[in-house]
């Protein structure tokens, strides 16, 4: 039997209005969604004028960044044709979104679950996405 | 073309936090969702040691009392072997969700969205979402 | 931030290790698969002999007996028409295995996991499971 | 009629344990699969520490390397855009995993069945993969 850490529903709730404070701030409207440590979602919210499309591709994102341990823009490059990945984002019933804007939250090295953003450019959805990880990382 | 109405995100949280509110008055903690008239994910909660296997269920609870306009409590009824929609839940990819605890949210006599409420009995899960439509609709 | 408890892989292997010891007793070969505290696969083993099909429906059993900290014997009840949960196996995209053979595995109060067993009938299913669950809690 | 061989259920639990030590002296955890000659699930193994999406993924390797009976390093390469497989990771429902780390077993010229291995890089995952079957090959 292990112990492990995981977010809650009150630091994804955090997390996600730190999202949304800086979706404002650059006027692009996000979907934000949070997953704990198993991967199952937290906590989800999708901002008046912004994709439908993107309420699946925001959850896919929180997921990937947890199932792989990793910022999924950092797995964008490993799933282009002819590098280590390329063919991932088949697996996993298409759950795995392998663009940027997944990003994992970590308590010192352990990753306590991750934060996914859909809703505008890969650099758009990472700077939301990071901006809401570090914030929270904070306090 | 036509005007429509329909619930923002600022009514979806306060949608969730009313029905968080019911959850922990009476202690069964709860996945809660709710859509947009459009069917569309808003907001969702999944509260602490609230059932992982009820996150798919609340929303499909919301999407399935707005697909039909209906509470999911009276779908229940009509998709029993021998009654009108028998098989409803193998439609829309398994989305329909035909237990009790999806109530649509109304602004008059017009649909405008919907909540999704999945975590204890079919009572219990009915009457956090009906609590929380209520005090909204009370304003 | 909450700190959790979850089986590890030894823990998976022994339980499907017992699970195997019961199943030859009885002579009834099975797939066995036991899940973390997420939900998540952490071992599995498919006796020679026993039923191709089991291998999808033994995962599942253990994937909703965590999902639900149920076991999946009541579930069956509750899943029959008329009953609170009736179409549950539809959602969560097929996994939600209603039939029993699938056992939490708890600490104190606490689920840990869980182990689903398929390959024979309902209660031969379920003797396993819980001859598994039982001699790894006595440790 | 025919007469064919396969791996059983004592070889895959073989092969895991050779997979498992190889990833424990490398340091890189691991999930691993065995396949039989059907191409069904036989065993499966997820290391503390190792990916959650890689479940999915090592099962698909085994898969892969049996259904097509080539190492998936080599299906890799033809499946590239512009190559003769472009596209078959969309076939057989997102099963076929065309990075490296799926390895046929054989015994002479004969398939008996598969391991796949996912949690590193593609060279780690080979690398396990080569060495749980070179290791079983020498008996």
């Amino acid at each position: 039997m292990r112990t492990t850490q995981t977010l809650d529903l009150n630091d994804a709730r955090t997390i996600i209005d730190l999202g949304i404070a800086e979706a404002e701030r650059t006027g692009n409207p996000m979907n934000i969604a949070v997953v704990d440590a198993g991967g199952c979602l937290l906590a989800f919210a999708r901002m008046d004028d912004s994709w439908r499309g993107s309420v699946d591709i925001a959850i896919g994102k929180a997921w990937a960044a947890r199932a792989f341990d990793v910022e999924t823009k950092a797995l964008a490059k490993l799933a282009q044709p002819g590098a280590d990945f390329y063919g991932i984002h088949a697996s996993n019933d298409g759950k795995v979104m392998i663009f940027a804007g997944g990003v994992p939250i970590k308590e010192g090295e352990t990753v306590i679950g991750a934060v996914g953003v859909s809703g505008g450019t890969g650099k758009e959805d990472e700077s939301v996405a990071e901006a809401a990880a570090q914030a929270f990382a904070r306090g």
